[in-house]
């Protein structure tokens, strides 16, 4: 077999075979095909297409690359949820304890964040004490013990996909549909669920700029699922702007507790946590309505459940758990500054990439692996779109401990709101739901 | 300018602009661009194709990579012939003394062969004492004395092309036309001639399958010629089978000196010979018609004028000339053997990929620069396509120094003929003649 007529083959749109497939990867991994060779074959992929067969095939290749992780008989039970990265995202933090409290095992491993604030595993350790460093056996004790735990990934999962994603970055091939379908799929399924629920995201920030691309990426990722015996549900949600009010480490754990304190009932953080809470339950067999399950689980938060379940986990990971009840026990910062609107008038959008390039320019997150984080800071958004606001008042609240960083976070911030008098429609956050061979309008 | 952007730039289907494609190829040649981005970027051309415009800013970039050679006051009265090279060509060897004959100075540069047979100046140098190792100084200063120069092209030119040659063979994207365009016609540029003749094969041996795809080759290499300020024909013919009946480097040289005799007056040497001459006469005005031409070029061969300027110019490079009348004084060969029929009928065609590697097997090509080549092996075809061929006459004859060599070649040369009761029906050799802006049937 040559890789050159691999390249070629794929050239004239014919299809691979799994034999084909692995050597491919093969070949990317011992270092016997060239990247000028690969790149080549990914250009063609974009053009060409893969096969959901060649998609999956392709998926399994980078999945075997490297460590996949084992978490023996919990396998069938835990949900594992990725979601494809938004700008104020805290779903997995308000999830973990919700799903736990509801009879859900969960095993949950995270990265951290690489971008413009930090990722769940940064916000977690924003609460003093809270260790992350827990091995999969350590993990699993801890689930067999309190049903829940979390820790940093730290194993060498999917190398493949990081080799190819190099590559893909450097020679405009990362927006192809089978190539973005199986980067996340295999990162899922060597993270060791068999459950597995995504948050697709569409919009100018995300991968996804049309709700039809997210659908056709969904449909695609749903079916790879299918083929490789995994269970995957794909929700599409909207990410034009932050998620929540609480952008920046410690602020959105506050936010989650909140939220599990049952003093957020209404907006996306709920919508998206009980939407992906229910569709667990669902998948799981607990439930066979989503209107059942998401009273179930409503009633899991009235009744302070979940936060028990919060505690409980913070605790069993050596955390500080009177945080829940005294935000000062977070680092705190210097200063906070309101900011207030410039004019009157409804909120169409916040600009989610500014706001998070203005937090990246607070210190909440970071460009290099050993970046230190500053959890203290963060932008808190005291209107959202939909919201009236009057002139002169508080639009926002930066949390900052630099005077100079604040003035240019708060230009960042101020370009992001788009106020004016007319009322804008509010669509939904989720826009469909696929399972296996269904889709759901939301 | 980032070499990123301009793939996503011919990805998306856009024109590049001249300072981008300088760039890319001072990219490639600098090292600045890993090759992994030249070949996603090659891959990206094949599928979006470049415009007849952006085909000649590549092909400028890729003349200006390396030397130019310069023919100084001669370069407008010079005319060059290339062949994209096809199995038994000795049409150069031919043209050259009946041009220079015609009153045409002839400076040309060719290359050694890297293949099943051996190149024209391996031809040449079967010739005893035949010296090709003139510079261009000489080349001239001899036109300028006999009117005719043929020497070794050992100047560095068109690098890039090497190198892009190099990465299209092992990343499928050698068949794309505006890069095949740009390859052939650069180095034509690169070689010095302001008037250059195409022989554009077409057929299962050569890079152009179909004539349509010959005839959309050669108007892009016209049209790209144009815009460069040169005056570029293109001959399209059919490479189904050997040319002539000779393969092999003394074998050829003597099937070319027998037409200089007048011996050869029908079939494809001739016809492409004097084709090639009178288009070239043609082109520099010295005729107003192909016919009055053709007539003024057959009476310089039946008068023994081109004769005597190829003797001329085998004694101006040192050669011996008396092997014009007597071939004993070429390298002969151990033995030949004559290989019958095994059947009677019409010879329908003769593969020349086989009887090109029969002649491998002899020693008559090389694979490395360095390996020898044996001048006196080859195969002659005592039948060509069209002939009635009894059972038990003679059909080829073996040239050889080795008999094991000689029974492979022979298994070769059988396999290559297709012998059938039937007639075939005869193509022309000449498909179609394409100068600027016209094109002519034949």
């Amino acid at each position: 077999m040559r890789v050159v007529d691999l390249i070629e083959k794929k050239k004239s749109g014919e299809i691979l075979s799994k034999e084909e497939i692995d050597f491919l990867i093969d070949s990317l991994m011992n270092g016997s095909a060239p990247d000028y060779q690969l790149s080549a074959w990914l250009m063609a992929v974009y053009f060409k297409g893969l096969t959901e067969q060649e998609t999956a095939y392709l998926t399994e290749a980078i999945i075997n690359s490297g460590e996949v992780i084992d978490f023996g008989e919990l396998t069938d039970a835990i949900v594992d949820k990725h979601s494809t990265g938004g700008v104020g995202d805290k779903v997995t933090i308000t999830l973990i304890p919700l799903l736990a409290a509801a009879g859900v095992p969960v095993a949950k491993l995270s990265g951290r964040g690489l971008g413009h604030t930090g990722g769940t595993i940064d916000k977690l350790e924003s609460i003093p004490g809270f260790n992350t460093q827990l091995s999969v056996t350590e993990l699993i004790e801890q689930v067999q013990k309190i049903n829940v735990a979390i820790g940093a990934q730290t194993q060498n999962l999917t190398p493949a996909d990081g080799k190819l994603y190099a590559l893909r970055d450097v020679t405009a091939t990362v927006d192809s549909m089978p190539l973005i379908a199986s980067s996340v799929v295999s990162k899922k399924i060597a993270s060791g669920a068999k459950n597995i629920i995504l948050d697709v995201k569409y919009g100018s920030g995300a991968f996804m700029k049309t709700p039809e691309d997210a659908v056709e990426l969904s449909k695609l990722m749903v079916n790879i699922g299918k083929i490789l015996n995994k269970s995957i549900t794909a929700v599409i949600t909207s990410m034009e702007e932050p998620l929540g009010r609480a952008i920046g480490n410690s602020l959105e754990v506050i936010e989650s507790i909140e939220f599990l304190k049952g003093n957020i009932n209404t907006g996306d953080v709920a919508d998206l946590t009980y939407s992906f809470a229910s569709i667990a339950l669902l998948q799981l067999g607990h439930f066979s309505t989503q209107v059942e399950a998401k009273a179930f689980l409503k009633d899991l938060v009235e009744s302070g459940k979940a936060l028990e379940k919060f505690k409980e986990l913070i605790l069993a990971q050596g955390g500080n758990s009177e945080i829940i009840d005294n935000y000062d026990l977070f680092d705190l910062p210097a200063f906070k500054v309101e900011c207030e609107s410039k004019k009157s008038g409804h909120v169409h959008c916040i600009d989610a990439y500014k706001i998070a390039y203005g937090c990246k320019i607070l210190g909440a997150g970071r460009e290099r692996k050993t970046d230190p984080i500053d959890y203290s800071v963060g932008i808190y958004l005291n209107k959202k779109s939909g919201d009236w606001v009057n002139k002169g008042d508080v639009l926002y609240t930066i949390y900052s401990n630099d005077v100079d960083k604040t003035k240019l976070a708060q230009k960042c911030c101020d370009e992001a709101f788009v106020i004016d008098e007319s009322k804008p429609s509010c669509n939904s956050m989720i826009y469909k739901i696929i399972r296996a061979e269904e889709e759901e309008d939301v």
